[in-house]
């Protein structure tokens, strides 16, 4: 960290700056510019609370310099993580092949499942998504299926040889989802429940991470590191999309976060254009620009008939969009020398 | 909900959507404008997925018109919630009085607890907070004393007569939170942790809710629904702020959520001018405008030394400054016709 | 600044930023950090381009150390500024006395503008205000009067002996706005038009400089700057609200920028609680909480007939709930210290 | 437009908002759910001000249905715009042809844009960029050599035969700029400045047009329609990103945009990934998107020596970078159909 001090600060505050620095078990250097005096810590101060230093008087403010993260960060671990998925089939994300994730928002019944399962490996998906806990801002709509639905993932799951992929909510489901699931998802809105990426963390299961809705790019990879550090290395980030004030879309789709992550990070990054846009019409140009942008895989919602989905119609493509959007995908992810 | 025709749509695409409404068990209106047609539904679509129609071909989007909460609406309970917070004291929020509640970001032992929790009971405070589970972004940072600090934060509330607030984490620290303080506080990481709304919808405190991140003031709302809808009617909100652009603060406290709340809801709202703003000096110009705003109470942090305050020592206030805020916030309180 | 070299970076590559800050004329030091190396710049770089450093191989990224404004700052003018704006009754603002700028949205004609004004002085407004020249997002709406509404500004202004402030849009307007008006206003969409705030700052009449939408807190100090670079001193600033995703509310009103304002400028501050929410119900309690905040001034819109405003009616306060919030207001300010 | 009343509101509260659309020359027509009653409008209502009806007692708000803008949507104009952007290659945007924009951020002498043009020109560029006028956030800096580097831009546009755009910040440049350049910028600050749309509007060069950053997609054609309005119909869209609580990045970059363009209007769209990202490491794989998800060109910086660069050095691709780039763009414009 480096402690900035206000202009005009006097020596007592700097010298309590740098003997609190002392205290935290860290070297202090104070440099004195024309206008400003810093002072820069030296050791490892991850562990350190900067608020201690923001509260000294004459403090204007304080720099991190360090990355937080540690085991998620590409300093740490120089080449790609390449995560196996699971099932007969057990494709890799993190490789050299695009992996193509798709399914229905929310496991209705059997035979829906099944038709959409065998379409999306015809079409060249490489691992099924489907939602039997359904985290619902709205009380009052359907909360999925449940137990029931996991059975009937797993079964898909067995009959095309994909790996399956749902979400876990909370850490009393963390068992029952990890007994019938490949793959296990941390949805936008828990990126931040700690408690619970400590319950994954403790599975063998790989976890498909997505960004929160108004996260950093520190926060994901100290999400993932939460994950990484209760003994479960095989995280896969998901970039999902933000908030911001665009109204034209459900959530605003940074792209650059995967080049960012790329840089900053040796885990694998998946993009979801579904819920990143909330506009099935949008889905196959994202996910085509997410291929040529470097990801690792895409997740895509897909539906025998959206306008009857109970969930997330709206983004779903159909199985006929889905084939077309997989040759379009393909195209691109040769262009940048991937294989899907 | 209003379904809004995309320009140019055919007759087949108005009948697929009138068609749709009826499945829905919902009665239609369909609307010949000179550009454009909307189909309006009536009848409560509340737990009706408005992403089947957005799905339908030829429609443009979909607009809500009622509100999607019901129980946490004002229509629904046109007086305002009084809510008793327990202890000895008992103090109320959504009253005539406002209520500060005040105390330690971490309990880091006995005697700063003390110390604080008598201070701020003589400057005038009527609730004591303090936490003992702390969701900490960085997992190599402290994470709070636990069940320990908990024991002490109750001694604290029986000794000075001020009921205790203090966060609930996860679903398993339910019942130990519950059996050591008055209100349970659902932290701002956990707005959308419907599990966790559920579970301490079925316990008999209060508790205090905070408005998540990037939350809409309809889904901070909602949020306080899957609460009262469990069973537990006595929900206090709490804006702490919101993400933005802002890089001056830690976070945007936007203030007109008091007269929206106000407006839409019977529940009380008090105001956390710390996280909303990360920066002490701050926080008691933010505090006065929050009380001249119409806030039922304030929330913030207090320390007897904040630079060796082991969290959030930046935002919080010395007892001194705590008690200079109490005279300034009285005098405002009572411009507006309030006591405090 | 002090350039953070990414971990791992070689010795050539904080060479090249040595040498590079040398060529800038400033001095470097290097500090080698157990797991980083930073390099700060001794000196005053603020006209100095960060790019480059950043452009350099090895470079994680560049942080900046000093303001980047000068002559609007506290430091440099350790005193607030007070400015008076002219007119007969020439109120001043940032001294003791709160100031209150009311008026209609739009000037629509002769009769409704005399009717306004007297009603907002009676009730104890001491400026008013009035569009002219109308920025419209829709190029199909209403574009404002023109001189003809400024020659009606001006007459209302003699007759009342309130100040008049108004917009000035492009720099051809600020002859002709300058003839008639006491304060010119820069409004939000253009405080990053550099060309206007140069002319504009060549005038002698007090400028009100609106934030804009998206803008940075030192984006809208060096805003100020330009203004009085360019030779004129007496930039009022105005927080009208920023672009968020909340949903309930034209704009985030983020109140915190009247103490972050006061801690970094010697320029008064006011706020408009009317552009700041766009909802009329609300502008009465966020009006009382920016003062409450420390504001130096309000600014809203009064209209005598909001349902037939020609603009921003849905904002617009009837002349009794301008004359109502005008008490409360009142009150608000002798409780912390001000007159009104 | 649709005014959606507070549920509870009383008949006089509909009959004055119906007796108000009937005064705006507009059918009405009511419709009473069970819960709420709305009022749909009948008619053009794009020019009339939706506030007068927010003002109405009982009113909850007022929602849009028509696209605000006539003549850049596509219902106006079905088949896809293309601009030809003159100089002696004329080459065209909106076609086949994926247009490459490229050269320095600045103008800072004769060599080295001669340099640069040559080396864009041989790589495929077909269109030179390069600031003449610059708007600078801080007024210490750089602002450009103004007309001087107009006539060193037309020199090199005649020599290499590229057309050249450059942008105009105030309606005084439009002449002067005009007279050198074949493509007219307006840079996103100025996106909202409708004086100088207007002014542009009345020339007859093709006007590329930066979106705002924190503009909605509603008001970024707006800003467009006040240009074809003006009388001039080639204008070229471009995405430059926008501002977020992100801050890996300069600015967010929604390739969203793209597909959201293509389907609401007819005129082309760039993609600005330099200032969309802020960093040149990001840049070739955010240009490859923009390219995948169907964008009509690319706009880059490019300098012989970044770290050396007056203005955007960070961001500033070598001439080596630039060319490398220049090739992965055209494997995969071939892979979506187009060509480079």
């Amino acid at each position: 960290m480096i402690v900035v001090m206000r202009a005009g600060c006097q020596k007592p505050d700097v010298d309590r700056v740098v003997h609190l620095v002392r205290e935290m078990g860290l070297k202090d250097h104070v440099i004195v510019g024309t206008e400003r005096t810093v002072v820069a810590l030296i050791g490892d101060d991850r562990a350190k609370d900067k608020s201690k230093l923001e509260a000294c008087p004459g403090v204007d403010r304080v720099v991190d310099i360090l990355a937080p993260y540690k085991i998620a960060s590409r300093q740490t671990h120089p080449e790609p993580s390449v995560i196996p998925l699971g099932g007969a089939l057990n494709p890799k994300v993190g490789g050299k092949q695009v992996c193509m994730m798709a399914g229905p928002c929310s496991i209705e019944n059997r035979s829906m499942l099944m038709e959409i399962a065998h379409a999306v490996k015809e079409a060249g998906a490489t691992c099924l998504r489907g939602g039997a806990f359904k985290p619902r801002t709205n009380p009052y709509e359907f909360q999925g299926l449940g137990e029931k639905g996991l059975e009937m993932l797993a079964e898909a799951g067995e009959e095309t040889g994909l790996p399956v992929c749902t979400e876990v909510m909370s850490i009393d489901q963390v068992l029952v989802v990890a007994k019938y699931a490949d793959v296990l998802q941390i949805g936008t809105r828990n990126m931040h429940n700690f408690n619970l990426l400590m319950a994954v963390g403790k599975t063998d299961k790989p976890v498909l991470l997505k960004r929160g809705w108004s996260a950093t790019l520190n926060e994901f990879l100290l999400a993932a590191e939460y994950i990484i550090q209760s003994g479960n290395p095989n995280v896969i980030l998901c970039e999902r999309g933000i908030r911001t004030h665009e109204d034209h879309v459900r959530n605003t789709l940074p792209l650059a976060t995967v080049p960012a992550v790329k840089r900053e990070s040796h885990l694998p990054i998946v993009v979801d254009p579904a819920h990143g846009t909330g506009r099935a019409y949008m889905v196959p140009s994202m996910a085509r620009a997410a291929i040529a942008a470097g990801a690792d895989g895409i997740m895509v919602e897909v539906h025998c008939d959206p306008q009857h989905a109970w969930t997330d119609g709206a983004q779903s493509l159909t199985l006929d969009a889905f084939a077309q959007m997989m040759r379009e995908c393909r195209a691109v992810a040769e262009a940048v020398g991937r294989e899907l």
